[in-house]
C-alpha cells in the first residue's frame, strides 16, 4: 500500500523523527510537528534537560513556533502530531490554543492528561490516537532502558 | 501594624506591580513573583498579546526565568506569588517544576485549574489562596470594563 503523503502515518513519521533527535540529545525521546493545510509549519522536541526548563516540552515549543510562523495566537486550522500523549500543562497549552486536531502516538498512563477524566483539550478540538503507537512507545521503553543501564 | 519584608502581602504587592505593567501594556493584568529564601529571583507579567502566544503566562514566564537562575529544573525550595489562579496549563508547569507553595490573589472560577476538582498540582506543594484578593480581581475587572467600552 503507498503511503500517502497527507496521512496520519506521515506526519506522525515526522514528529518521530524529531523525538529520535531528543534520543541522541538524552532527552525523554519525545517528538511534535504542526501541521497547517497539510504543511509542516513547526517542529520540536523535547528539550526540558539541555535548558533545564520543565515547560520545555516537545508540544509547548512546536505550539510557540507555530504561533510565530502564523502570526496568530489561534492554531485553529492546524494539527499537532505528538509521539506521546499530551501531559496536563501540554493540554492546557493546545487548549489556549484551540488547535483543531490532535494527533497521539503513544498513550501515557502515567502522566498524560487523560488520566484526569476530563476532556482537557478544546471542545472543537478533536483527537485521534494510537497512530505509529509501537514505534513512538518502543522508542521510550529503550530510552529508559538505557537509563537504567 | 507593620508589613513584614517578608510577608505574604509584600510579595504579593510585588506580584501586583507586575500585573499593572501587563495592564498598561493591554495585556489581561496577571503579575507573578517567584521567591527563594525570601528573595524574588524572577518577575513576570502576562505577555500573550505583545508576543502572539497562548503560552506566554505570567507563571510560565517566572517558571522559565527562575530556573534559568538557579540552573535547575526544580523550584521545590522556591515559592510563587500569582495575582490570578493558575489555569490547567500553569498548574501542570507548576506541578512539572515541584514548586513547594504557590500564593494565589484573585479566584478564577471560569479558567483556574481548581474548577477540574483535581490536585493538578505536585503533591507537596502548599496552596495559599486570598492574599489581596480584593486588589487582584479589581484590576482584572477593571480591565475587561475597559474592554468592553
Amino acid at each position: 500500500m503507498e503511503l500517502s503523503v497527507y496521512s496520519d502515518a506521515h506526519f506522525m513519521k515526522e514528529a518521530y523523527k524529531e523525538a529520535l533527535l531528543a534520543f541522541e540529545d538524552n532527552e525523554v525521546p519525545v517528538g511534535a510537528v504542526v501541521v497547517c493545510k497539510n504543511k509542516i509549519i513547526a517542529r520540536a522536541h523535547n528539550q526540558t534537560e539541555r535548558l533545564s526548563d520543565v515547560t520545555a516540552h516537545a508540544e509547548m515549543i512546536a505550539i510557540t513556533s507555530a504561533q510565530n510562523f502564523l502570526g496568530s495566537k489561534y492554531l485553529n486550522e492546524c494539527e499537532l502530531y505528538v509521539t506521546l500523549e499530551p501531559c496536563v500543562m501540554c493540554a492546557g497549552a493546545l487548549y489556549w490554543s484551540q488547535m483543531k486536531k490532535v494527533i497521539i502516538g503513544a498513550s501515557d498512563p502515567k502522566q498524560g492528561f487523560l488520566k484526569t477524566g476530563i476532556n482537557l483539550l478544546h471542545p472543537k478540538t478533536e483527537l485521534v490516537k494510537g497512530i505509529m503507537e509501537k514505534e513512538c512507545s518502543g522508542l521510550l521503553v529503550e530510552f529508559f532502558n538505557k537509563l537504567r543501564n
